[in-house]
């Protein structure tokens, strides 16, 4: 399973015996996929979106492939193990796992493309997370006067977790991901149902990409903000500033008071207000602040044509945003100062992950998931240290953190607590890199 | 703040100013603390418990810097970092954190003592984890017609957890505590409380102990089980029966299908139906299956006072359960393939804290919160690998994990690989170790 945040399909049905069939190979097949149909606006958005994530995912596991073995003997080049699962109630992935290798300590790159039916209760708790989704749904759904039993849905993404190996190369995650619900053939009482042919009873598009670097280099994140900008300016000005906003209060630690990384873009239920892909309209922004009195809105009118484009130029800037700061930083020279320090900030990165993301918890929840796949996101290896003196919580006023501290600079050189000290002070002031 | 489950008095109160005063000293002091009020009946009960547990505390401290210290040279000796904190809403505590020694690789052993008011929010949070809590309390805490805001609370505990450096040597943790919700003084309108004088409105002890070991030695199992099953049984044959299946049922994390580590004794709740301290009656035993009909109670009648002495045979039994066992192992020969297992097995360990610890999440959500105190529980080094061959998630059907396992078999002896077996079985499959 992806980690998707908040469209809740993981928790759909009994899943305890998905996954059943499995079967390992080189790369992941894309031979049967029509790159045409991208742009086809006659074909199902389901299939094109499907299509991309599909295509995406194999021209990352090309170039990262690429990047880990051009240092390598041609003799012994290091391949990500490739691996398609299908699902008993409906659809299939395909993970790819790169671990231990001389660029790449640990990456995850997985595509998944599920589909059945979502019972009430997971309505209901989707719901949650969507805001407005019970009312726009029209059904009525959960009691004993409910007119159907679930909602068909759909969803594929791609969700994506690099972690390099070199302290100074940073650690990069994104996914994208398209969700739907569709109106039941038949009612809940057997007879057919009127609607069923219609468009979809909702639909979105939610994402993001962000970067975790080990050690601050300013170059690096703008580069990498920079590159998703220009991809978010190309579709309508007002998405970068709201997404990086949401990016940084999503990724936001909040008992160690820092962010999990510099940021990026996150983004959720990017859809039209009538859920319909005909009408062209302004469409309401979110930044995560939940804030109802302050609405954001598009600088130009949209249909879900142009959303797709725009999740598609999102998807398209993580290679250019991210694998030059990976080739740029994979032979920089590090010391066993510099490893300690990265095994630190990693982990924080599992404690985001297993403490906040809605996507790994909702899977780890759920009855038969793929947990090899949901914990792909977690580093190799990952230390704790009780009163770090550099980091926020143990910035405290504590005597014990000012003697463990004094101990780290007794022990590092006075160049690595600079450097660990402009790290950390971007993580607990998010800034505006560009 | 100690990791307490489900007490919820890290819940009460807005700390974020709390722990403003800390010092550093190299023993937990005890030179105030006067041992003759544990058996002193008139005494408080509050002020006997957390005697107790200070007392505990600085056996413990002592008795690992010894095992610590034995082998190294008299002027290079190991100490714990103690640190001591007042909370400004009420209350202090001392946390001692070892690291990086020779034997113990991290160890923390924290008490508090921490009281104020516990809002109505907090009652009813609280009441959750405490069946009939809301119906005992007498009160009609919430809603207009509240007769009290809030009541005071009192609790105090030792929460203890150590990872041994030896892979052989096993991590254990334990916690003991004692709660009390009181009268307060004023009802809500602001007149006196004619109740105010009386016992408590409620009180409870709860704790527990158990052992993860990276390879299974059974002997050492039957050891800390049968330590603790004697001393469970010298003050009522029906505890350890409940609290040894509580246990494992508390500890399983339910998403790799396999236990922490091979179990122990956990309970909560333990008072008398009446909530007084006078009555001595059979008492309710509860198992972790949340059962409503099946209704366990103890083999004989019981007190506050011999409740306690049970919570003090248990706390008691910890040190010769589990310091025989790192005496045993901690110059055990190992190489680099038992540090992997090991590093794998603290990855499952911080999964359990991080991701269904109660104690744990109350601390982590807990603004203010002294988040290095609850994270102390955390390993120095976890690692995470995609597909290991052993454990339980990568059994599935997959064709990549008996990939994976093939190359686990080729670079491990076949030794290492039946080691490694045996302990997964044993947590997969919990087991009735005497």
């Amino acid at each position: 399973m992806m980690s998707n945040q908040g469209s809740g399909f993981t928790e759909c049905e009994d899943v305890s015996h998905a996954n059943q069939m499995t079967k390992v190979s080189s790369k992941p097949d894309v031979s049967m996929l029509d790159p045409n149909i991208l742009d086809d606006e006659r074909k199902p958005m389901r299939k094109r979106m499907e299509t991309y994530v599909k295509l995406l995912q194999r021209r990352l596991v090309d170039m990262i492939e690429a990047e880990e073995n051009a240092g390598r003997a041609s003799h012994d080049p290091k391949h990500f193990t490739v691996e398609t699962w299908t699902r008993k109630q409906g659809g299939e992935g395909t993970s790819c796992v790169i671990q231990d290798g001389e660029v790449i300590e640990k990456g995850g790159i997985n595509v998944s493309v599920v589909y059945g039916n979502l019972p009430p209760s997971a309505i209901r708790q989707m719901s949650a997370d969507h805001d407005g989704l019970i009312e726009r749904i029209g059904y009525k759904v959960e009691g004993p006067d409910a007119q159907v039993d679930g909602l068909p849905f759909f969803a594929t993404g791609i969700s994506v977790v690099i972690h390099p190996k070199n302290p100074m190369s940073p650690t990069s995650h994104f996914n994208y991901r398209y969700f739907e619900l569709m109106h039941p053939e038949k009612l809940k009482d057997g007879s057919p149902n009127p609607n069923y042919h219609e468009e979809p009873v909702a639909w979105w598009f939610g994402g993001g990409a962000d970067l975790t670097p080990m050690y601050l280099f300013p170059d690096d994140a703008k580069h990498f903000h920079k590159v998703h900008k220009d991809a978010a300016d190309s579709q309508d000005s007002a998405f970068y500033v709201a997404w990086k906003k949401w990016c940084d209060k999503y990724f936001w630690l909040t008992h160690r008071g820092e962010n999990r990384g510099i940021g990026g873009v996150f983004f959720d239920d990017l859809t039209l207000p009538m859920w319909n892909h005909r009408r062209t309209t302004f469409i309401p922004l979110m930044d995560g602040t939940n804030q109802a009195n302050q609405v954001l809105v598009s600088s130009k009118q949209h249909n879900k044509e142009s959303l797709f484009r725009a999740v598609r130029a999102m998807g398209d800037a993580f290679i250019p945003a991210y694998l030059p700061l990976v080739h740029k930083h994979k032979n920089d020279p590090f010391n066993e100062d510099n490893l300690e320090w990265q095994r630190l900030r990693r982990g924080r990165y599992v404690e985001f992950n297993l403490v906040y993301d809605r996507g790994t918890k909702f899977g780890l929840m759920t009855p038969g998931a793929r947990i090899e796949s949901i914990l792909m996101s977690l580093p190799l290896v990952a230390r704790w240290e009780y009163m770090e003196g550099t980091t926020g919580t143990a910035r405290e006023s504590s005597t014990a953190a000012h003697i463990n501290d004094g101990e780290n600079r007794k022990k590092h050189s006075e160049d690595e607590m600079k450097a660990r000290e402009a790290m950390q002070d971007a993580l607990e002031h998010p800034r505006a890199w560009i």
